[in-house]
């Protein structure tokens, strides 16, 4: 049987990473391969590309260039690992993918949301993600966790009405896929939010199960 | 008054080099305030992108991958260096443009057409050279002459055959747009190739003059 396709989407100070290795153990616990992967990189060449996206020099980068590096490494990761994944029956747990490019290009940068989906069809040719966990947190309280780490990179030195709109543009996707998306209230504590994951991967694997 | 947008095409050993550099003279000699560049490449970024896509060690790199991070860096270019250039009146002459992806992706890897044709809409919004020479020269005169120079990249080192099919192609999308293309037999000596070019620059610059 072809695995699960299982994202993460969260913005800054929501706890994504800590969260992730939480899913991934509960996973395994209950007897899933799961290959744990992040975008963009995920690949060599993805995580080459990652660092042309990061790179504070290329400041001057035009938003079509951005979203074009962004589908190559998507591209990449898809080919080189996802896809061979999944086909192999294994399940997939992946750090982001392309609902954080409509939330940060698309409701954030302000690229429209049509220029997306052909990047995101030419790319994907109709695939998406089985499940996707959204870890909401109200945007004063994700950058004040953040805060808390090392030096800023480009993306997180964008302004506070920036990560306002990228909240929207995933609250929004999230609406608009019941079927798909999990909302998590991430405000809480670690282990309310760790609660709340258990219900939803209960939920989920409760499925395969029946 | 708008620039002009030159572009040279031609397979290995075509002699493009030269002749890039003896077209860049004989525009300047007419008092042509011109900008050479070249793809893929062309701005800091598109280098680097360029270097991810020459490298050897990226052999698994997917087609889909490829034609993004090609697009990308001609995404770049045309919004840091191209555009800008010819909106302040200067002409651009430039080593290679979309044309290349259309023989060496399409018709050389067998990218079907229309998955360019669509990256080419997204990125280019209609743009097109306004002149495009492409030096024609028989495969095997190419790659004797080529053979001459120092290790070969990752294009360089594929079959015959697949330089056959390039050929094939720029001479497809040639014969598909004689009011944009030139072709020039560049089986001939040097002084035969750049008497050819002569002509097609005076008869290209008297249309300017008059």
């Amino acid at each position: 049987m072809r695995g699960r396709f299982i994202t993460l989407e969260g913005s800054e100070g929501s706890g994504k990473s800590t969260n992730l290795a939480y899913i991934r153990q509960r996973l395994e616990e209950s007897g899933v391969d799961v290959v744990v992967t992040r975008e963009p990189g995920g690949t060599p060449l993805g995580e080459s590309i990652r660092d042309l996206l990061l790179d504070h020099r290329n400041s001057d980068m035009g938003t079509d260039t951005e979203l074009l590096l962004m589908f190559a490494a998507r591209a990449q990761h898809l080919h080189e690992r996802i896809l061979p994944a999944l086909d192999a029956g294994r399940w997939v747990l992946c750090d982001r993918f392309t609902d954080a490019t409509y939330a940060y290009q698309g409701a954030g940068r302000g690229v429209p949301e049509e220029r997306i989906a052909t990047l995101e069809a030419f790319v994907q040719a109709g695939l998406q993600p089985d499940l996707t966990l959204y870890l909401d947190v109200p945007v004063e309280v994700g950058l004040a966790r953040a805060g808390a780490r090392s030096e800023p990179d480009r993306f997180e030195r964008e302004a506070v009405a920036f990560f306002e709109r990228v909240r929207e543009g995933y609250r929004h996707r999230a609406s608009a896929d019941p079927e798909r998306f999990r909302i998590i209230d991430a405000s809480g504590t670690l282990d309310e939010v760790q609660k709340g994951i258990d219900t939803i991967l209960g939920d989920y694997l409760a499925g395969f199960a029946a």
